[in-house]
């Protein structure tokens, strides 16, 4: 009935869903990019939600802890924390495994503000941190269509697809 | 620091996600077909929630715009569109980058009404239009549980993954 | 314009998504594991998020009939089922189609109770039902952030991603 010892794949998917409210007196930083906005995340970081779902989606291809177990949000260390770190570890351990990755697809759910102009600054702040090129990475965004917390404008969301491929 | 010059993957995964609210005196069209019900899509083009989260799924893949920026929701010309004119466009995208659907897995979120009836002629209209055969797409529904705006009848989501391969 | 025929993809992937409400006087099994809480799902089955949706990613993946049409809700014979009977049925015919888990990414969403020592028996059950290795498969969890049904605690979900491939 037990599984057979199998080899690792040369191709892993992950997925990763962050979530955070929107509240006065914090910053906004979406995709590594500081948006003036008169709402910011309440979080224990920055409050990334494109970075964190970045994270998690590759932590999950390679089976590894999540951003919560890497980084507990009642570490002192990480109040206030520059999610660029997160992905910076969640590199490291990609490479560590022989892995990079194949393409992400990150979809970000916002009501407000507008972050249209804003997107090619985040891709490339993704491309630069996984060290990966502007073909392998997409970053789209939408509205939440006016309903629910983040439809609200009470709340911001991500989902992330993300393809790793054993580097050769 | 900076990424090296990679070549294009064989493979490319997308996602795509969309939302529209539920309103009187709106037709409803999902997947291509038209449903006989008493709410519609809130939309400016004909709102096909699962065409719009394929569309972007592949865009997605791809690193193109998302449909947001192709089809402008301010630009008369998609007013009431049907949304087939979208996914042509999607295809022939991926059809001139060299890529094909590998294949293609929606979830559609919906209370009311019913629609598994109508999956199979969603089915052969994605097939149809993304120019792929029958085992290749794929569409699930289920409903939100009656909780949040989805549960409660007033909107309709939908999920898409999808996996594109480039053409031998 | 009608499609080729297509030889059959040498990996697939599926996308599963399930919720739940949380209700008095049922049981919370999630993972296979039966989990001390004041909450149960409100089901016909055990209610069990993360396997429904591991099954309908893998149903979905194989373009088969989902988890709602392989078990209906108003069948008795389903009525308190051990979900494990429905990840049997999705990998018997996974396996009689000729594929297997490539890797299954799993992101459960709750916002109570804590499940962060769980995580790794959820883990091996899927491991397990799926007769995979422990490598392939990857169990997340967090919270919605206090808003909306799930975040309120009314009610939990799961998204899954799954990669298939042929068995060599
Ligand atoms: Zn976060
Ligand atoms: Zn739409
Ligand atoms: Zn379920």
């Amino acid at each position: 009935m037990s599984a057979p010892d199998l080899e690792e794949p040369a191709m892993l998917i992950g997925h990763g869903f962050d979530i955070h409210r929107l509240v006065e007196g914090k910053e906004l930083v979406i995709g590594g990019v500081n948006i003036p906005y008169e709402l910011g995340a309440d979080a224990h970081s920055d409050g990334d939600v494109i970075y964190h779902s970045v994270v998690d989606a590759i932590l999950g291809a390679l089976g590894l802890p999540d951003i919560g177990q890497l980084f507990p949000d009642n570490d002192p260390d990480w109040s206030g924390a520059d999610s660029s770190i997160f992905m910076e570890e969640a590199y490291r351990r990609m490479d560590e495994r022989g892995f990079r990755v194949g393409n992400v697809d990150v979809t970000l759910i916002l009501q407000k503000p507008k972050v249209m102009d804003i997107k090619p600054l985040m891709r490339d702040n993704i491309v630069r941190l996984l060290r990966t090129s502007l073909g392998r990475v997409n970053v789209k965004a939408r509205t939440h269509e006016k309903v629910d917390s983040v439809g609200e404008g009470r709340a911001m969301a991500c989902h992330v697809v993300v393809l790793l491929e054993k580097v050769p």
